[in-house]
């Protein structure tokens, strides 16, 4: 047969790939250890319903679905919050709170495969869930900007956008848009970046905005949030603003907010989040999101439970890595093991496993198990960066005695197998 | 709506189970390391044919297979092996041999759910490629054993069954099974334990074997590899009965052949393995095998590489957890934090938020974002294993001071911020 094929947009992580997601998967964790997150899991597949039903309309268009032999309507998860969601309700009152919780989760999505996106893909989610204090908004986007930190990130390289869902809904309704339009017109707003002035200014025109409802919005969309006169908005907006005021406190309290920019065009695609809002770029506009969230106070609500407010955001390793390599920031991801046990020949194989199995008691070791010749064997140790060889030979092995090479330094003693 | 659930057959992993979990897996990568396997990863999904082509009847049936928007037949991986002969295949000439590798796979297999059998598995797979040699074989079985032992098993807990399909094979056809019988014999014969006398009889009569040949069969099972005449055998079966000698005498090189017993019963259902077949048992016989595995000498060809022999074994989770918690043997994993950060009112949290930050560079810390009173909070340190509680209280700020309070020992202390 011809050489069997992956599926379109997914990874072989050969060893060499695999440190390399493990090193990204590292960061990860301990950045969310750092603020005492606990890791969590839910299943690969899951019932269909937990994306169709809230998470609007893009994911279910782009989930892996099928039924199983039981006619059940499964999806390959496409994101992991609905399922937090659900752990969540499914215990609720067991659970302490708040419920930090994180996951690095491998999620599916059906879209064409490109630069910075793929069909399967890791993604990092942080949740902190129980409390409606923007503490704890604080606390999740601190953990991102801890990541970015972690890579050796710095404000050159990186921004959080920052929005909130309630104060941008007050001032696109005060623009003058229609309560029908909302959606329509966030949808496009979120897209800015992506188009050009012309075609920005076409595409809301073609929702049916008069041109001073459209004036209004970019003249909306170019203000400071300190031009904003909260008393005209109303009262939903009046809460956006003071949580957006409230979270920009905390962000400073955390000497963070140097990081961060508010930027009204930022809503998220998805249909879940109630408050705040915020997006993880890279500065030169390069790359999509590194990593997006917001607060999503009624999830746990519609999943069963009872209300349970909640913040959280994902980072997919695809954006993350293509922007770390291009700033050079990958982390070091190199390999090496302790031992390389050589054994000269197939006499003395039983010996050199012996003491293979020895040195393993305090160390990684590799023996020979090829039949290679010694010359052959020193190149192989070097190329698996083993720090020492150990060289098994029937003359030393006569005086009890084995010669280890240092690698590093290339100087060979003679060890007596007791002492090993 | 009413709580939505997870499929059938799953886990959630709450943080107390993904501890768990992740205690399990760090046992097996720890083992993995200590002979220097590597770590690799392929697709969650993958071609359906990949396990239609060469794993036998059984697996596909289980399979978690659909077709995508691109009416390709896919499949949620039931197990690793062919996608790492795929993966092998793929860039043979680019890899070194011997090819040592190991992966903590997921899988989905839809099954009956019942004790030690779930539809989502974690599966550690460890193979070695690139050699023929039985040395091979005996490293793959060390590091089972010693993940055995890193669980503080011992030769009491659990055995390892070896067979040699090339010798079965000879000695099923000389015990007088026609060839067209053999692979529905080899599949009684797998199923021995499960069987009673009777129903073993029974089962090998309704395949039309004669009670001579079936009592041939009998003997052949009950006798010990030191009764058997390598010269009564054909060519494969003499190949198949020194590779048996030749691994032992490795086994007890590694000194684990006391962990080991030749079975002629264990077949393993794969159709890809052609020389070693071995299983992990517990002695107790209560659970089914905890892992199993064997060589494949023709499967990278199967999938289109050149001939690459190779030999491994997969190690489930379900299982062995139920045997470990059995015998009391499950690892510890407990989860602490270093630093509990409790400000006493809503006035001095920026502060403390600076202060956790501080901390953060060297430990994992936690602060208070609910809002909690000092006595629920110190409740709350206490029940997420803090060592240390720092109270920030106004007055202590005014002296430029923090409490610290020993978790084990009871004893607080005042400590000057700037000596963090």
């Amino acid at each position: 047969m011809t050489k069997a094929q992956g599926l379109k947009g997914t990874r072989d992580f050969y060893p060499k790939e695999m440190n390399e997601l493990n090193a990204i998967f590292n960061i990860w964790k301990a950045a969310a250890r750092r603020f005492n997150y606990s890791e969590f899991d839910g299943p690969m597949l899951e019932p269909a319903e937990l994306w169709t039903l809230k998470s609007g309309s893009e994911i279910p268009e782009q989930m892996y679905s099928f039924k199983d032999k039981s006619n059940k309507e499964i999806a390959v998860r496409p994101e992991l919050t609905p399922t937090l969601a659900r752990m969540v309700a499914a215990k609720q009152k067991e659970l302490q709170k708040p419920i930090k919780w994180f996951s690095i989760a491998r999620c599916w999505r059906y879209e064409a495969p490109q630069s910075g996106r793929l069909r399967e893909f890791f993604q990092l989610n942080v949740d902190c869930l129980g409390t409606e204090s923007m503490k704890a908004d604080a606390e999740v986007i601190a953990t991102a900007v801890e990541i970015m930190k972690s890579f050796n990130c710095t404000e050159n390289d990186f921004y959080v956008r920052l929005n909130n869902r309630k104060l941008i809904t007050a001032l696109i309704l005060g623009a003058g848009v229609k309560k029908a339009s909302l959606k329509d017109v966030s949808r496009i707003l979120d897209k800015k970046d992506k188009l050009s002035e012309k075609d920005f200014m076409l595409a809301l025109k073609d929702l049916g905005l008069k041109q001073d409802v459209i004036d209004n919005l970019i003249a909306m969309l170019n203000s400071e949030i300190s031009s904003i006169k909260p008393d005209k908005l109303d009262e939903d907006g009046k809460k956006g603003y003071n949580e957006l005021m409230e979270l920009i406190g905390y962000l400073n309290a955390y000497g963070i907010f140097k990081y961060c920019k508010i930027d009204f065009t930022i809503m998220r695609g998805f249909d879940y989040y109630t408050s705040t809002v915020f997006e993880v770029f890279d500065k030169s506009g390069e790359f999509r999101a590194i990593a997006g969230g917001g607060r999503y106070d009624d999830l746990v609500k519609d999943f069963g439970g009872e209300k349970c407010p909640g913040v959280g955001y994902g980072m997919g390793d695809v954006v993350l890595s293509l922007f770390l390599k291009k700033l050079n920031k990958f982390p070091e991801s190199k390999q090496e093991v302790d031992y390389y046990i050589a054994p000269v020949n197939e006499d003395v194989m039983k010996q050199a496993i012996d003491i293979a199995g020895k040195l393993r008691k305090n160390a990684d070791v590799e023996i020979d198990i090829t039949g290679k010749n010694l010359k052959k064997q020193f190149d192989y140790a070097n190329s698996i960066n083993a720090k020492k060889i150990v060289i098994v030979g029937e003359k030393d092995l006569k005086e009890n005695k084995v010669t280890i090479r240092d690698m590093k330094t290339g100087k060979e003693e003679k060890v007596n197998l007791n002492s090993l």
